[in-house]
């Protein structure tokens, strides 16, 4: 292993090469609560050239490379696979290259944290609208990998709606280009489509060209107040069968509420049985149409109080309420399994159901929150890994919310990924002939197996 | 081949087996100016175990195998490999399975009509957006595989953008499936991606589940006549850079407009430099602003007149004078070349420029239209092939024209695909790497080498 610690150091110089035992233990781990790995060094190239001979010498000493950006993936994606691992960090490959407002596009290396792009795009009047929770810091990079969702997925999509263009390195240093920075490509296999999603097992990223869009004139942001969940899951059905896609359409159990209103002391009512936060965006005339039609079918569906923000200020704290969730939950047990099992959205009031009734069964603590919009609700387990048997109980809960998600007519992440913390149970979903073909990919593609190991097809 | 012949017969019956050498001279051929290439037998499975069985029989007799929709493809993509090939027709795999209101996706078998399923969407009042202009008559079957385009591919994308999962046999008669009736699926490789735009060549779908989105509610056509197209197309970049994003926005050279004139009498002014073909649609009163908002920007940038369509009969009147096009300019010579080398939308006007000069310096008839709002102009050729002097100056053209559109930041195909039509100048846009990368991926998938040989990648 010391051989391969010089021949990186020679490429990135002492100050972009890690490993000391502290900070090899900083990436040992991500937001998955999975078992740690220490890997044995983590290195840190500022240029594409660095990046490529990286992976020469990996490729070539066939040491497993982990690609990590800021870690905030909750499906174990960057766990290194063993203690002789390599981790590289995106952290320093963090310009971003061109933002062409005539075309609508960005070029930007994977390190760009998601809100640095996404402010800097606004600055020129456009809009990347993929926002997964961990924007703050979350990468580019990272985003791609996992193909990350957020927020705004039923109106904008996600991650992969927006990848125009992906050049990485294959698993032998050599490096590929997919895409174009034009709208529309028909050019070779769409290896960019092939690559989101992909979490490190095919390629090492360099440079990502992403689409940008007119940022919306106007928006409206609203609160309605619900005595039932199921009342509030009736109501997100029914906006959508008539028709209205709004920009976000998000839901709180109770159980959530109250730990919102705990952490951030946002007013939250904390009787309510549920709240929808929701916001609709676009044109002028439409925002006020479809903010309209959006308070009746609330109020119809049963909804006690609809509050519409009327500022800013007053729209921030809404959304800074609902994104301080997770941290909110994450307070109150020691272990928090944050699960993103997704649904046809007209399966949400049964998906809401399902979940309260596996609660139940297995005696624990489900907080339910997410984007009901587009049928990925965020079922949160709150628990102590210690417990080996309360443990046990949360295992059996959530097989029960992936076998459930599929009955309906789902699928097992709807944007967490799959990572190490899916792979065991893909076979429910896709099936084995699909498991086999995705391996027989990854081999061709990666024959020294020093890709990401063990991630999305599990160990092959 | 006979044992082979008599297998498939098998399979699907003795009506569904096409033998007969008029019969193969039809599938010899698409809409591609290649040679044709007469198979050996056509077959018709009218289910997806029918289809599975074809699958695994030229599998395992190491026969090519070709899958062709309508054959309306412009790449060579559906012309068969060798004379010992079966081409596999999807007419009779035709159903749209289902289509559903409340989750918005439909989902289909690859035989389907595209506008057979734009029409059965709208009458729910959804929208399936992408519209080739091959649409009354190509498959969606062919559209994934070529991940086709259309007139609304700058505000609504192209094929790529609707498919939310693909199942699929592969090379061995696996059946593989990816992806999910959910709008957002992070489960497992994005197969689905990957099998956009692959020709035929990593699998036989048989099952395609597309997005849907809700009907625009107002929508307004106009026609911008202008002296020069280097003002019409200057246009076309001042539309974009002031943030609106019309649904359509074509153009038509004056060579293009007097062949239209001529074959359809939709009463084109046939003195006009050029046309600008718009349609804004959505919420009626953003139709009212971006409709008045174009309308400002032809006149600034030298319009001569603009006429809005006053009701559904003059808007069709635009549309179809438009979708002649092709037909029209087809009329006038025995043979015509239609590339779809695609550029950033700024540099329309340089691309303009250029087919200008080329059509000069070759001694060549270019007509030109097409999708000038998302870059994707239609340079066609206008020749006779037996003419070898002349065929050999077209060779020429084309391939400046690629030049042209690299140089200008573009791609080869922005619809038409790779197929066999571009497959030798791939290299000029992506490297070798990309090459030998996505070689080493189809070896993988297709051992044998039965999926469409020669697509894509060139005989590997």
């Amino acid at each position: 292993m010391q051989g391969v610690i010089d021949e990186l150091q020679k490429i990135v110089g002492r100050e972009n090469l890690l490993t000391r035992k502290e900070d090899m233990v900083t990436y040992s781990y991500d937001a998955a609560v999975l078992d740690s790995v220490v890997p044995s060094a983590a290195v840190m190239p500022e240029t594409s050239e660095e990046l490529g001979e990286i992976v020469k010498v990996c490729s070539r000493q066939r040491v497993p490379l982990t690609v990590r950006g800021s870690g905030t993936n909750l499906s174990g994606g960057t766990i290194p696979s063993s203690t002789s691992g390599v981790v590289l960090l995106t952290g320093k490959l963090n310009k971003i290259l061109e933002i062409n407002e005539a075309d609508m596009y960005a070029v930007v290396q994977p390190g760009v944290v998601t809100a640095t792009l996404a402010a800097a795009v606004e600055k020129k009047g456009l809009f990347y609208p993929p926002d997964p929770g961990s924007q703050a810091v979350s990468t580019i990079g990272g985003n791609v990998a996992e193909n990350a969702g957020g927020l705004r997925g039923l109106k904008y999509g996600v991650t992969k709606d927006y990848v125009m263009g992906i050049s990485f390195f294959d698993a032998m240093g050599e490096h590929v280009k997919s895409g174009s920075r034009t709208v529309k490509c028909a050019t070779g296999y769409n290896l960019a489509g092939m690559m989101v999603g992909s979490e490190g097992t095919l390629g090492v990223m360099d440079e990502i060209i992403l689409k940008l869009i007119p940022l919306p004139k106007a928006r409206k942001s609203m609160v309605a107040v619900y005595k039932t969940i199921e009342k509030a899951s009736e109501t997100v059905a029914a906006i959508i069968a008539n028709r209205i896609v709004p920009a976000t359409l998000e839901i709180l159990d109770n159980f959530t509420i109250r730990a919102v209103e705990a952490y951030s002391r946002a007013g939250l009512p904390v009787d309510a049985g549920a709240l929808l936060l929701i916001e609709v965006d676009g044109h002028p005339g439409q925002v006020e149409d479809e903010g309209r039609d959006v308070e009746e079918l609330c109020r119809k569906l049963g909804a006690d109080s609809i509050k519409v923000a009327s500022d800013d200020t007053e729209r921030e704290k809404i959304w800074s309420a609902r994104r301080s969730a997770l941290s909110a939950l994450a307070k109150l047990k020691p272990t928090l399994v944050l699960e993103d099992a997704t649904v046809p959205r007209s399966q949400i009031p049964a998906m809401v159901r399902a979940l309260q009734e596996i609660a139940v069964k297995y005696k624990i603590e489900i907080g339910t929150f997410g984007h009901a919009g587009d049928g990925n609700l965020h079922p949160t387990i709150l628990t102590d890994k210690r417990n080996k048997e309360e443990w046990h109980r949360v295992e059996s809960a959530i097989e029960e919310i992936f076998d459930k998600a599929l009955a309906l007519g789902g699928t097992l992440s709807g944007e967490h990924g799959t990572g190490l913390a899916k792979a065991p149970f893909l076979e429910k979903e896709t099936g084995i002939s699909s498991i086999l073909f995705s391996r027989r990919l990854r081999k061709a593609m990666d024959p020294y197996g020093i890709l990401n190991p063990g991630k999305v097809t599990g160990v092959i």
